[in-house]
């Protein structure tokens, strides 16, 4: 899930990558990359993605200029790795760990549990990724704008389905819409992570597992 | 209210506004400043604050670079006003309109419908720029970082005062714990901010609304 981010922004921005072309340089050059690409990840949280050029991320790892150019060519190229780098560990620590709970409500559950234990655990030291890229690029026009919609979009159907799921087995009551439900519930995780993330403070990851934890007892089928 | 976002800022960067010292030159230099600073705070509401350079507001203006310096004379001091005059279009748009309804729960409600309508009319062309603030300073440490905590205190202080003063006339439960209430509320007025500045669907406003009111009414005493 989320992978549609990278994804999108790979179908319009993206060339052949050209390391996999050279087997002999593969292993020393793809861990350069991949060094560079984590600190450029953990920068772009805190800092937005439109603020990581490649001139900033010379500056910040201490490789050459030319040396990060070599690497990712652009910086749209850069930001689309870094975004589709993001999915990944998104997909990790947020997706995969919902998805091991039981069918129906408890996995629901749990989704929104680990969204608010990925932030509390601070996995990008900005916060959530993908909550900082909607608003970086809610107003832009351009792939990264078209490729948060998507993201949204998976992300919203994902958890559609969950609650349909819950209404099929009785859990949840059958007269909710899902998607206002996923906007309620969508709007504390995200406003959980924004001020924990602002003060450091865990008192907002409870406040935010108490305002879910509420409106899932108010929709639960009685 | 929200001012103190900007006085925040001003007691730690900003020098004398040399503008009023040359009352000759005043009305001519305050009005071209005033129309800079307009396009300066349309542009960071899009782009976000730290992308609004001087460079990219000669850019976007068409004014010369040293023409700008002028004016602002440092990257920090036009993001100082800038922020400043977008928290007197808040005040104006937001704070103003809601402490017009009568005292108690009609206040605390036209508070968020107003802030609603904000988004909704598109006062600012990114979305609610307090809102974007947060999201953008939230992990960042220094001046601005500081002045959002300032606003945002100062914002959460306002709303715990409506409510305790609706909890006095009966109208709100009181048994509700203020700042939590304050916490849910605003969770739905933001999430449906960034979701109106992606998509630029009224639904999504209309969602916020329906939110709103079905917290209030799980809270108003019966």
């Amino acid at each position: 899930m989320l992978t549609k981010i990278a994804r999108a922004c790979y179908d319009v921005n993206m060339d052949e990558n050209n390391i996999t072309e050279q087997p002999r340089r593969r292993s020393d050059g793809e861990q350069t990359h991949q060094t560079i690409l984590d600190r450029a990840v953990k920068l772009a949280s805190i800092e937005g993605v439109n603020q990581i050029t490649l001139g900033r991320l010379a500056q910040a790892t201490g490789v050459s200029k030319s040396g990060v150019y070599a690497h990712f060519k652009s910086k749209e190229r850069l930001q689309m790795e870094i975004i589709e780098a993001a999915g990944e560990i998104y997909e990790r620590e947020v997706i995969e760990p919902g998805l091991q709970a039981p069918e129906g409500l408890p996995r629901l559950i749990k989704l929104y549990e680990s969204f608010l234990s990925y932030v509390e655990r601070e996995i990008f030291p900005g916060g959530c990724f993908f909550a900082g890229l909607i608003s970086e690029f809610d107003a832009q026009s351009g792939p990264v704008h078209e490729a948060v919609i998507a993201g949204h979009r998976e992300w919203e159907g994902l958890v559609v389905s969950l609650i349909q799921d819950a209404q099929q087995r009785g859990e949840i009551d059958s007269g909710v819409e899902p998607a206002f439900l996923v906007f309620q519930l969508d709007a504390v995780k995200d406003h959980a992570n924004f001020l924990y993330t602002l003060y450091r403070d865990p008192a907002w990851i409870e406040r935010g597992r108490q305002a879910i934890s509420r409106i899932v007892t108010q929709v639960s089928a009685t």
